[in-house]
Protein backbone atom coordinates (compact mmCIF):
# COMPACT_ATOMS: atom_id res chain seq x y z
CA UNK A 1 0.00 0.00 0.00
CA UNK A 2 1.08 3.61 -0.76
CA UNK A 3 2.22 5.54 2.25
CA UNK A 4 2.19 9.18 2.17
CA UNK A 5 4.76 11.28 5.15
CA UNK A 6 3.48 14.76 5.31
CA UNK A 7 3.46 17.86 7.86
CA UNK A 8 0.35 19.99 8.18
CA UNK A 9 1.25 23.29 6.69
CA UNK A 10 3.84 22.33 3.88
CA UNK A 11 3.18 21.18 -0.02
CA UNK A 12 2.64 17.80 1.00
CA UNK A 13 -1.03 18.56 1.27
CA UNK A 14 -1.31 18.52 -2.34
CA UNK A 15 -0.10 15.14 -3.13
CA UNK A 16 -2.42 13.71 0.11
CA UNK A 17 -5.23 15.38 -2.16
CA UNK A 18 -4.12 13.95 -5.15
CA UNK A 19 -4.32 10.42 -3.37
CA UNK A 20 -7.74 11.07 -1.87
CA UNK A 21 -9.38 11.91 -5.47
CA UNK A 22 -7.50 9.36 -6.94
CA UNK A 23 -9.06 6.48 -4.87
CA UNK A 24 -5.74 5.25 -4.20
CA UNK A 25 -5.86 3.03 -1.02
CA UNK A 26 -3.00 4.83 1.04
CA UNK A 27 -1.51 5.48 4.56
CA UNK A 28 -0.84 8.96 5.37
CA UNK A 29 1.66 9.47 8.02
CA UNK A 30 2.74 12.15 10.16
CA UNK A 31 5.68 14.58 10.71
CA UNK A 32 5.91 17.14 13.58
CA UNK A 33 8.16 19.97 11.90
CA UNK A 34 7.80 21.57 15.36
CA UNK A 35 9.99 18.26 16.68
CA UNK A 36 12.32 18.22 14.28
CA UNK A 37 10.34 14.65 13.18
CA UNK A 38 12.27 15.60 9.56
CA UNK A 39 15.51 15.93 10.66
CA UNK A 40 15.65 12.45 12.04
CA UNK A 41 18.08 9.50 11.70
CA UNK A 42 14.65 7.49 10.73
CA UNK A 43 13.20 9.79 8.84
CA UNK A 44 16.20 10.52 6.97
CA UNK A 45 16.21 7.33 5.51
CA UNK A 46 13.16 7.55 3.74
CA UNK A 47 14.06 11.38 2.58
CA UNK A 48 17.56 12.23 3.01
CA UNK A 49 16.70 15.53 1.72
CA UNK A 50 14.48 15.69 4.81
CA UNK A 51 11.60 17.36 3.20
CA UNK A 52 7.99 16.01 2.57
CA UNK A 53 6.50 14.98 0.77
CA UNK A 54 8.08 11.52 0.54
CA UNK A 55 5.88 8.49 -0.97
CA UNK A 56 7.03 4.78 -0.27
CA UNK A 57 5.35 2.43 -2.89
CA UNK A 58 6.08 -0.89 -3.64
CA UNK A 59 9.17 -0.13 -5.77
CA UNK A 60 10.21 2.69 -3.99
CA UNK A 61 10.58 6.05 -2.51
CA UNK A 62 9.25 8.66 -4.32
CA UNK A 63 10.17 12.89 -3.59
CA UNK A 64 9.03 15.97 -5.18
CA UNK A 65 5.50 16.96 -5.65
CA UNK A 66 5.86 17.66 -9.48
CA UNK A 67 6.89 13.91 -9.38
CA UNK A 68 4.10 12.59 -6.82
CA UNK A 69 1.37 14.05 -8.95
CA UNK A 70 2.02 12.48 -12.25
CA UNK A 71 2.98 9.34 -10.48
CA UNK A 72 -0.37 9.04 -8.83
CA UNK A 73 -2.39 10.22 -12.05
CA UNK A 74 -0.67 7.75 -13.91
CA UNK A 75 -0.74 5.15 -10.91
CA UNK A 76 -4.87 5.63 -10.97
CA UNK A 77 -6.02 6.79 -14.31
CA UNK A 78 -9.46 5.78 -13.92
CA UNK A 79 -9.63 9.08 -11.65
CA UNK A 80 -8.63 11.52 -14.95
CA UNK A 81 -6.73 13.94 -12.89
CA UNK A 82 -4.45 14.15 -15.46
CA UNK A 83 -3.82 14.13 -19.20
CA UNK A 84 -1.59 11.39 -18.96
CA UNK A 85 -2.71 10.30 -22.84
CA UNK A 86 -1.52 13.89 -24.60
CA UNK A 87 1.85 14.82 -24.43
CA UNK A 88 1.38 18.54 -24.67
CA UNK A 89 -1.26 19.10 -22.44
CA UNK A 90 0.87 17.06 -20.01
CA UNK A 91 3.19 19.26 -20.46
CA UNK A 92 1.06 22.42 -19.86
CA UNK A 93 -0.01 20.66 -16.40
CA UNK A 94 4.09 19.70 -15.74
CA UNK A 95 5.18 23.78 -16.64
CA UNK A 96 1.86 25.23 -13.87
CA UNK A 97 3.05 22.75 -11.48
CA UNK A 98 6.82 23.35 -12.02
CA UNK A 99 6.21 27.20 -11.80
CA UNK A 100 4.47 26.49 -8.59
CA UNK A 101 7.82 24.73 -7.11
CA UNK A 102 10.23 26.81 -8.62
CA UNK A 103 9.23 29.83 -8.11
CA UNK A 104 5.96 30.77 -6.00
CA UNK A 105 7.05 27.86 -3.16
CA UNK A 106 10.27 29.63 -3.38
CA UNK A 107 9.23 33.03 -3.27
CA UNK A 108 7.09 32.09 -0.24
CA UNK A 109 9.80 29.96 1.64
CA UNK A 110 12.01 33.29 2.16
CA UNK A 111 9.54 34.26 4.73
CA UNK A 112 9.46 30.82 6.87
CA UNK A 113 13.25 29.63 5.34
CA UNK A 114 15.06 32.67 4.61
CA UNK A 115 18.30 31.17 6.69
CA UNK A 116 18.25 28.30 4.41
CA UNK A 117 19.87 31.45 1.88
CA UNK A 118 21.59 34.02 4.32
CA UNK A 119 23.12 33.39 8.05
CA UNK A 120 22.82 37.26 8.22
CA UNK A 121 19.88 37.96 10.67
CA UNK A 122 19.71 41.37 8.79
CA UNK A 123 19.16 39.88 5.54
CA UNK A 124 16.66 37.14 6.75
CA UNK A 125 14.77 40.24 7.68
CA UNK A 126 15.12 41.91 3.91
CA UNK A 127 14.14 38.51 2.90
CA UNK A 128 10.78 38.39 4.47
CA UNK A 129 10.10 42.18 3.65
CA UNK A 130 10.04 41.44 0.34
CA UNK A 131 7.37 38.14 0.30
CA UNK A 132 4.37 40.09 0.17
CA UNK A 133 5.35 41.62 -3.05
CA UNK A 134 6.96 38.64 -4.73
CA UNK A 135 3.40 36.09 -3.85
CA UNK A 136 1.57 39.12 -5.19
CA UNK A 137 3.39 39.37 -8.76
CA UNK A 138 3.39 35.62 -8.83
CA UNK A 139 -0.50 34.78 -8.13
CA UNK A 140 -1.30 38.13 -10.90
CA UNK A 141 0.61 36.30 -13.45
CA UNK A 142 -1.20 32.96 -12.53
CA UNK A 143 -4.30 34.88 -12.68
CA UNK A 144 -3.29 36.61 -15.93
CA UNK A 145 -1.66 34.08 -17.75
CA UNK A 146 -2.23 30.79 -16.73
CA UNK A 147 -5.41 30.27 -15.02
CA UNK A 148 -7.82 29.04 -17.55
CA UNK A 149 -11.07 28.28 -15.06
CA UNK A 150 -12.88 27.14 -13.44
CA UNK A 151 -10.17 25.27 -13.00
CA UNK A 152 -6.61 25.63 -13.84
CA UNK A 153 -6.44 23.53 -16.94
CA UNK A 154 -9.95 24.69 -17.87
CA UNK A 155 -13.13 22.37 -17.47
CA UNK A 156 -11.11 19.35 -16.32
CA UNK A 157 -10.25 19.40 -12.19
CA UNK A 158 -6.40 18.25 -12.37
CA UNK A 159 -3.23 17.70 -10.61
CA UNK A 160 -2.28 21.21 -10.61
CA UNK A 161 -5.89 22.10 -8.80
CA UNK A 162 -4.35 20.61 -5.31
CA UNK A 163 -1.40 22.38 -5.65
CA UNK A 164 -2.39 25.82 -6.36
CA UNK A 165 -4.70 25.50 -3.41
CA UNK A 166 -1.75 24.74 -1.30
CA UNK A 167 0.47 27.17 -2.26
CA UNK A 168 -2.52 29.80 -2.50
CA UNK A 169 -3.37 28.59 1.27
CA UNK A 170 0.06 30.53 2.35
CA UNK A 171 -0.92 34.11 1.01
CA UNK A 172 -2.96 35.63 4.10
CA UNK A 173 0.13 34.39 6.23
CA UNK A 174 2.63 36.15 3.30
CA UNK A 175 0.30 39.21 4.09
CA UNK A 176 -1.15 39.17 0.54
CA UNK A 177 -4.05 41.12 0.16
CA UNK A 178 -6.05 37.97 -1.70
CA UNK A 179 -8.99 40.42 -2.40
CA UNK A 180 -6.93 41.51 -5.12
CA UNK A 181 -7.09 37.71 -6.59
CA UNK A 182 -10.63 36.73 -7.65
CA UNK A 183 -9.81 34.05 -9.92
CA UNK A 184 -7.85 32.59 -6.50
CA UNK A 185 -10.39 33.45 -3.71
CA UNK A 186 -12.93 31.21 -6.20
CA UNK A 187 -10.68 28.16 -6.77
CA UNK A 188 -9.96 28.07 -2.84
CA UNK A 189 -14.03 28.17 -2.44
CA UNK A 190 -14.74 25.80 -5.01
CA UNK A 191 -12.03 23.48 -3.84
CA UNK A 192 -12.96 23.72 -0.15
CA UNK A 193 -16.41 22.04 -1.48
CA UNK A 194 -15.06 19.11 -2.70
CA UNK A 195 -15.36 16.18 -0.24
CA UNK A 196 -11.91 14.98 -0.83
CA UNK A 197 -10.37 18.30 -0.18
CA UNK A 198 -12.69 18.43 3.16
CA UNK A 199 -11.41 15.24 4.41
CA UNK A 200 -7.80 15.74 3.95
CA UNK A 201 -7.84 19.14 5.44
CA UNK A 202 -9.66 17.66 8.42
CA UNK A 203 -6.78 15.14 8.75
CA UNK A 204 -4.17 17.64 8.82
CA UNK A 205 -5.89 19.83 11.34
CA UNK A 206 -6.50 17.08 13.79
CA UNK B 1 8.45 22.85 -36.48
CA UNK B 2 9.87 23.19 -33.12
CA UNK B 3 11.16 26.57 -32.13
CA UNK B 4 13.73 26.75 -28.45
CA UNK B 5 14.26 30.32 -27.21
CA UNK B 6 17.72 30.11 -25.44
CA UNK B 7 20.06 32.54 -23.90
CA UNK B 8 23.49 31.39 -23.42
CA UNK B 9 24.84 30.51 -19.40
CA UNK B 10 20.96 29.38 -18.63
CA UNK B 11 19.22 26.51 -18.18
CA UNK B 12 17.51 26.38 -21.82
CA UNK B 13 20.70 24.30 -22.23
CA UNK B 14 19.07 21.16 -20.39
CA UNK B 15 16.62 21.68 -23.30
CA UNK B 16 18.34 22.21 -26.18
CA UNK B 17 20.99 19.50 -25.51
CA UNK B 18 17.61 17.46 -25.12
CA UNK B 19 16.13 18.65 -28.64
CA UNK B 20 19.47 17.56 -30.05
CA UNK B 21 19.55 13.96 -28.35
CA UNK B 22 16.13 13.48 -29.88
CA UNK B 23 17.23 14.01 -33.04
CA UNK B 24 14.47 17.03 -33.64
CA UNK B 25 13.70 19.15 -36.26
CA UNK B 26 13.95 22.73 -34.31
CA UNK B 27 15.10 26.17 -34.91
CA UNK B 28 17.01 27.61 -32.02
CA UNK B 29 16.76 31.57 -31.18
CA UNK B 30 19.14 33.31 -28.83
CA UNK B 31 18.26 35.45 -26.69
CA UNK B 32 20.81 38.77 -25.35
CA UNK B 33 20.38 39.01 -21.97
CA UNK B 34 22.37 41.66 -21.34
CA UNK B 35 20.44 43.50 -23.84
CA UNK B 36 17.35 42.68 -21.78
CA UNK B 37 15.16 40.96 -24.83
CA UNK B 38 13.59 38.78 -22.24
CA UNK B 39 12.04 41.59 -21.01
CA UNK B 40 11.24 43.25 -24.70
CA UNK B 41 7.23 42.94 -25.43
CA UNK B 42 7.52 40.86 -28.66
CA UNK B 43 9.37 38.22 -26.16
CA UNK B 44 7.00 38.35 -23.62
CA UNK B 45 4.24 37.78 -25.79
CA UNK B 46 6.22 34.03 -26.25
CA UNK B 47 6.70 34.15 -22.34
CA UNK B 48 5.29 36.24 -19.88
CA UNK B 49 7.39 35.12 -17.11
CA UNK B 50 10.69 36.71 -19.54
CA UNK B 51 12.82 33.64 -18.81
CA UNK B 52 13.87 30.70 -21.06
CA UNK B 53 13.89 28.16 -22.17
CA UNK B 54 10.47 28.65 -23.54
CA UNK B 55 9.30 26.23 -26.52
CA UNK B 56 7.02 26.79 -29.41
CA UNK B 57 5.13 24.03 -30.51
CA UNK B 58 2.30 23.67 -33.36
CA UNK B 59 -0.15 23.24 -30.54
CA UNK B 60 1.31 26.45 -28.30
CA UNK B 61 4.30 27.62 -26.47
CA UNK B 62 5.64 25.46 -23.27
CA UNK B 63 7.94 27.07 -20.79
CA UNK B 64 9.96 25.43 -17.51
CA UNK B 65 13.02 22.71 -18.20
CA UNK B 66 10.98 20.13 -16.17
CA UNK B 67 8.11 20.51 -18.22
CA UNK B 68 9.62 20.68 -21.76
CA UNK B 69 12.27 17.92 -20.72
CA UNK B 70 8.96 15.12 -20.60
CA UNK B 71 7.55 16.41 -23.48
CA UNK B 72 10.12 15.81 -25.95
CA UNK B 73 10.91 12.49 -24.58
CA UNK B 74 7.00 12.29 -25.04
CA UNK B 75 7.41 13.15 -28.64
CA UNK B 76 10.18 11.61 -29.64
CA UNK B 77 9.73 7.72 -28.03
CA UNK B 78 12.67 6.41 -30.51
CA UNK B 79 15.04 8.45 -29.07
CA UNK B 80 14.18 6.74 -25.71
CA UNK B 81 15.52 9.45 -23.52
CA UNK B 82 13.27 9.08 -20.49
CA UNK B 83 11.62 5.96 -19.21
CA UNK B 84 8.10 7.26 -20.68
CA UNK B 85 6.54 3.79 -20.87
CA UNK B 86 7.30 3.15 -16.74
CA UNK B 87 5.58 5.51 -14.12
CA UNK B 88 7.65 5.05 -11.28
CA UNK B 89 10.76 5.10 -13.15
CA UNK B 90 9.26 8.29 -14.68
CA UNK B 91 8.76 9.98 -11.72
CA UNK B 92 12.02 8.55 -10.35
CA UNK B 93 13.53 11.11 -13.28
CA UNK B 94 11.34 13.85 -12.59
CA UNK B 95 12.04 13.88 -9.18
CA UNK B 96 15.57 14.31 -10.11
CA UNK B 97 14.65 17.22 -12.51
CA UNK B 98 12.31 18.45 -9.62
CA UNK B 99 15.10 18.69 -7.39
CA UNK B 100 17.10 20.44 -9.63
CA UNK B 101 14.57 22.88 -10.26
CA UNK B 102 13.43 23.71 -7.15
CA UNK B 103 16.38 23.46 -4.69
CA UNK B 104 19.70 23.29 -7.09
CA UNK B 105 18.92 26.14 -9.97
CA UNK B 106 17.52 28.28 -6.72
CA UNK B 107 21.01 27.92 -4.84
CA UNK B 108 22.85 29.16 -7.73
CA UNK B 109 20.52 31.82 -8.15
CA UNK B 110 21.24 34.00 -4.89
CA UNK B 111 24.46 34.90 -6.62
CA UNK B 112 23.40 36.42 -9.67
CA UNK B 113 19.84 37.02 -8.95
CA UNK B 114 19.95 38.04 -5.21
CA UNK B 115 17.69 41.17 -5.89
CA UNK B 116 14.83 38.78 -6.55
CA UNK B 117 14.52 38.12 -2.84
CA UNK B 118 15.29 41.34 -1.31
CA UNK B 119 15.99 45.02 -2.00
CA UNK B 120 18.89 45.64 0.57
CA UNK B 121 21.66 45.63 -1.06
CA UNK B 122 23.51 43.74 1.90
CA UNK B 123 20.93 41.24 2.11
CA UNK B 124 22.31 40.33 -1.47
CA UNK B 125 25.90 40.51 -0.84
CA UNK B 126 25.12 37.92 2.22
CA UNK B 127 23.09 35.83 -0.23
CA UNK B 128 25.99 35.23 -2.50
CA UNK B 129 28.06 34.29 0.38
CA UNK B 130 26.56 30.74 1.05
CA UNK B 131 26.10 30.34 -2.67
CA UNK B 132 29.12 28.33 -2.66
CA UNK B 133 27.93 26.40 0.98
CA UNK B 134 24.57 25.81 -0.68
CA UNK B 135 25.80 24.01 -4.00
CA UNK B 136 28.50 22.32 -2.59
CA UNK B 137 25.72 20.37 0.32
CA UNK B 138 23.30 20.38 -2.82
CA UNK B 139 25.70 18.18 -5.53
CA UNK B 140 27.10 16.03 -1.93
CA UNK B 141 23.42 14.75 -2.00
CA UNK B 142 23.02 14.36 -5.20
CA UNK B 143 26.72 12.15 -5.31
CA UNK B 144 25.22 10.79 -2.15
CA UNK B 145 21.76 9.85 -2.73
CA UNK B 146 20.88 10.46 -6.38
CA UNK B 147 23.46 9.83 -9.09
CA UNK B 148 22.89 5.92 -9.98
CA UNK B 149 26.12 6.18 -12.44
CA UNK B 150 27.50 6.24 -15.33
CA UNK B 151 24.58 8.52 -16.05
CA UNK B 152 22.07 9.97 -13.54
CA UNK B 153 19.20 7.41 -13.47
CA UNK B 154 22.08 4.45 -14.38
CA UNK B 155 23.03 2.56 -17.42
CA UNK B 156 20.52 5.04 -19.73
CA UNK B 157 21.40 8.23 -20.76
CA UNK B 158 18.13 10.40 -19.83
CA UNK B 159 16.87 13.68 -19.70
CA UNK B 160 17.63 14.09 -16.57
CA UNK B 161 21.79 14.11 -17.70
CA UNK B 162 21.68 16.93 -19.83
CA UNK B 163 19.91 19.25 -16.70
CA UNK B 164 22.55 18.23 -13.92
CA UNK B 165 25.35 18.15 -16.67
CA UNK B 166 23.42 22.37 -17.44
CA UNK B 167 23.29 22.86 -13.30
CA UNK B 168 26.73 21.72 -12.79
CA UNK B 169 28.42 23.75 -15.20
CA UNK B 170 27.69 27.11 -13.10
CA UNK B 171 29.81 25.27 -9.97
CA UNK B 172 32.85 27.11 -10.48
CA UNK B 173 31.42 30.52 -11.06
CA UNK B 174 29.65 30.01 -7.92
CA UNK B 175 33.10 29.15 -6.13
CA UNK B 176 32.28 25.45 -5.51
CA UNK B 177 35.38 23.24 -5.12
CA UNK B 178 34.57 20.62 -8.03
CA UNK B 179 37.17 18.18 -6.98
CA UNK B 180 35.54 17.79 -4.25
CA UNK B 181 32.42 16.25 -6.58
CA UNK B 182 34.13 13.22 -8.41
CA UNK B 183 31.18 11.61 -9.88
CA UNK B 184 30.25 15.20 -11.55
CA UNK B 185 33.21 15.74 -12.71
CA UNK B 186 33.63 12.56 -14.46
CA UNK B 187 29.46 12.78 -15.29
CA UNK B 188 31.03 16.20 -17.49
CA UNK B 189 33.72 15.06 -19.08
CA UNK B 190 31.35 11.95 -20.41
CA UNK B 191 28.52 14.69 -21.62
CA UNK B 192 31.30 16.77 -23.17
CA UNK B 193 32.43 13.54 -25.19
CA UNK B 194 28.78 13.22 -27.00
CA UNK B 195 28.37 14.79 -30.07
CA UNK B 196 25.38 16.33 -29.58
CA UNK B 197 26.04 18.77 -26.30
CA UNK B 198 29.29 19.56 -28.52
CA UNK B 199 27.56 20.54 -31.06
CA UNK B 200 24.69 22.69 -28.93
CA UNK B 201 27.86 24.41 -26.48
CA UNK B 202 29.40 25.43 -29.78
CA UNK B 203 26.15 27.01 -30.92
CA UNK B 204 25.61 29.27 -27.34
CA UNK B 205 29.42 29.97 -27.67
CA UNK B 206 29.34 31.38 -31.06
Amino acid sequence: MLKLFYAPGTCALASHIALEEAGASYEAVRLDFSRGDQRKPEYLKVNPKGRVPALITDRGILTETPAILVYIAQSFPAAKIAPIDDPFALAQAQAFNSYLCSTVHVAHAHRPRGSRWADDPGAIEAMKRKVPQNMTECFELIEREMFAGPWVLGERYSICDPYLFTVAGWLESDSVDVSRLPKTSAHRARMMARPAVAKVLEAHRG
